[in-house]
């Protein structure tokens, strides 16, 4: 009985509802087969969520379309009957970006999920958006190639939510964002038309960029079905560092002078010492962590002659010497570096699992670090909550895992959001913005008059507005 | 007599023409002083014009601000009078940018000229838009940094300018273009409200990217005040080589494979042997060209390590060795690359004082260049014009300079015409775009439905409503 299974949305406690009564799921069964069409409480479950912090909406329906005729004959249906449609990849988000908050349809983007091609010619992958990032960085390392762009969660994510979110990772610093990537889309808008932002070149200077303004607009504007990405040659060798710190400030100053040597790492990540003890403690692995040592730097070098990369590491040795580091150890082995990237990547999962806490992607340029980084801390103070620090610090890009520790149940809903509040206005003030890579999603849109004006605002909307005028994709979301 | 001073814009030929009468100047001097606003005919004789073939359009009336209040309050006035702003750098222009059309005023940022801050602790440049391209670099060099986005007219181009039309140059094959490096930009909107577009970081995922929708936008959107760009370090040394073909299409070949052998060099230009001839006539220069030599490769690396550096040219001498170089030179000496440089440089402005001429900005994905050039000498035996081409093979971006050569002046008026969109649609058809850094600007815009739909037209025109939507700003370009 298809009418007992559908989710009555207004019990799910949406922020609104849609409408899809058995009708309609009737006719969208003409686009999207029965067999894609999920509605079940136990088969949407997993739709409900992403990697944020306690949130959950229920979608009314979830569909896996395998081409994109389906997902332009189902947008143009959805337009018509104002029914929102909320696009979503792996569902790793950090900003609730790809829940449904308004109910209505999560177009899952799971089935198209093809490299389509890995063109040597011209240093070019063509994917669908569905493709897991590690995946389209393997078919490209079989040829020699680098896709560089790698977050945390690159094993699970979808590059389309990489594109939405404009990604980046810890090889920002060398590379670039996603941003410098993306040379051309496939993208359905709302009214089902399908167009190709741009050409499959280096440069294009042909008009207003919609390439670049589909990146980063979180699935609001059109969804993205197909890439068109730069590769670059596959350096031939790593290094791989951690180094010590007395204290997070001391740690966060060495970043900044690593560059001045004319040295451009291709990581540079910063971890507070809790964050390592707490991923020993949630993955059981262990590391010999300096005593007294409170800050980490992870610092990659990549290149195609391993005495050069000798030579940049000896002249960061230097600089982390000058930087009072307590101890500068080299990986030795391809295993004790995936043991490290690890390490940096299980950070996130493990704060996660061994407390309530919620998670700030805060970037300032990078000298600014040892100021925001202590900021965190006053704030803490002040405010009541703990706080795990860590990030491309390369970048000045900092994780703020704020932790709940002793911090009332009433204070953590209520006062903690005035803590977050004076946290980014802070960023701001250092010359930074709230968002480095995450996206702003759900969680973080209250906060974006604090970095916006009015003015700056309504251009987004007024963007939104042309684009979608029914206003039916990712409703709810940015600002 | 101020009346008798003031230009018909009917008499000028104008696609349209607005209405500064002695009233509307006399509150506009309230806002920019007389001294800094020019209407005799002699004075804004050299804002009739930029470096594209033919073109003049004289504006009303000239202005020179020297501050963004003066701006703001001149597009608040402009906005309510419906007066047209053209928004002007250098005036290098190759599409016809920066020509107002329609009349109205001309603004020229020539006064905002400052390099405003060299950051060496967050590796930022913030600069006014009216800083010569050049002076930013030798700024930045200065203190061992790097600002890697240079046109070969970077000694009199502005940044403004470069920013507006997405420039790019020699080095973009690896370094990317200037969308790579613009982190925030400084913009006054049509209503006279400024606005910050986002935020001085190397990442940045907080709402759509309006700092990417003001690049390339051609002054169409707003107003480029300051621009914050991320520097790089200097790389310590570099390499020039030059190599001989007998062909373009083998030239161009090697091209392709230069990059599979993982260097990424940091320019690789295409010549023409006859563009290099012009330039030796017009400059009276001489470069020793091998004899039946057809087609020249221009290659510099970079970097650190003199020693890599001679391994990778090695690497290089052997692809090009496999596609019948004739011979490869090495500049020897900082005179020698220098002049080499020179004459790539010079090669637009030698054919242009040399004939008529028109020059396209083609660009196509890197492997399709040989298809790319024996189209256009294909096209030419067709339609009865000659052609001299180079520029950035590197990155599939080729200036194609149309010759007049025999062809009447009826054909060259008329029939020319249908050659270059039968050119345009080769390009397209090869997956490339009508330009690749020169823009859209008045001369290409009749092609723009070669490359997009009208949907996507229909897309940008909706954008320029939402920013001024009272049309005032650069009317009549790009579509």
């Amino acid at each position: 009985m298809i009418e007992d299974e559908l989710i009555s949305p207004a019990e799910e406690g949406h922020l609104g509802y849609s409408k899809i009564d058995v009708d309609l799921l009737n006719e969208i069964q003409e686009i999207i087969p029965a067999g894609r069409l999920l509605y079940k409480r136990e088969d949407i479950e997993r739709y409900s969520h992403d990697e944020t912090e306690d949130l959950r909406f229920y979608p009314e329906l979830v569909v896996l379309p395998e081409s994109v005729e389906e997902i332009s004959r189902l947008l143009s249906f959805c337009t018509q009957y104002h029914i929102p449609v909320t696009a979503r990849g792996a569902g790793t988000g950090l900003a609730g970006g790809a829940l449904p908050v308004f109910g209505g349809i999560v177009l899952s983007l799971e089935r198209l999920d093809r490299v389509l091609e890995i063109d040597e010619r011209n240093l070019q992958a063509t994917v669908e958006s569905g493709i897991i990032t590690q995946k389209l960085m393997d078919a490209a390392a079989e040829k020699g190639l680098l896709y560089p762009i790698d977050p945390a969660s690159k094993g699970s994510c979808f590059i389309g939510g990489n594109i939405a979110n404009g990604s980046g990772g810890p090889r920002v610093v060398k590379y670039g964002t996603i941003r410098d990537y993306v040379l051309n889309l496939e993208v359905v808008l709302p009214s089902g038309e399908v167009i190709w932002t741009g050409a499959n070149t280096l440069k294009n200077s042909s008009g207003y960029s919609l390439t670049q303004l589909f990146i980063g607009s979180e699935g609001m504007l059109g969804i993205v079905t197909k890439a068109v990405l730069k590769l670059v040659p596959k350096p031939k060798h790593d290094m791989l560092m951690m180094a010590s710190f007395p204290s997070n400030e001391l740690a966060c100053e060495a970043v900044g002078h690593v560059f001045r040597n004319g040295i451009v790492p291709s990581a540079l990540e910063f971890m507070e010492r809790t964050g390592i003890e707490w991923v020993m403690r949630y993955d059981d692995v262990h590391f010999d962590l300096k005593e007294g040592a409170q800050a980490f730097l992870l610092i990659e070098l990549d290149g195609n002659n391993t005495e050069i990369l000798m030579e940049e590491a000896e002249a960061i040795f230097k600089v982390l010497d000058a930087h009072q580091a307590m101890d500068v150890l080299l990986a030795d082995t391809v295993a004790q570096k995936e043991a490290l990237w690890n390490m940096r990547r299980r950070m996130g999962v493990s704060v996660k699992s061994n407390s309530v806490y919620k998670e700030e992607d805060t970037v300032v340029p990078r000298a600014e670090l040892p100021k925001l980084i202590s900021g965190v801390k006053v704030l803490g103070k002040k405010y009541g909550f703990g706080s795990i620090c860590y990030g491309h610090a390369g970048d000045g890009n900092l994780h703020i895992n704020i932790i709940k520790g002793a911090m009332s149940d009433a204070d953590w809903a209520t006062k903690l959001k005035e803590g977050i509040k004076e946290l980014f206005e802070l960023t701001v003030a250092l010359g930074g913005t709230i968002s480095g890579e995450h996206g702003i999603g759900l969680v973080q849109r209250q906060y974006m008059p604090i970095k916006y004006s009015h003015i700056h605002l309504a251009l987004l909307k007024g963007i939104k507005q042309l684009f979608d005028p029914k206003n039916i994709l990712n409703p709810g979301k940015i600002y």
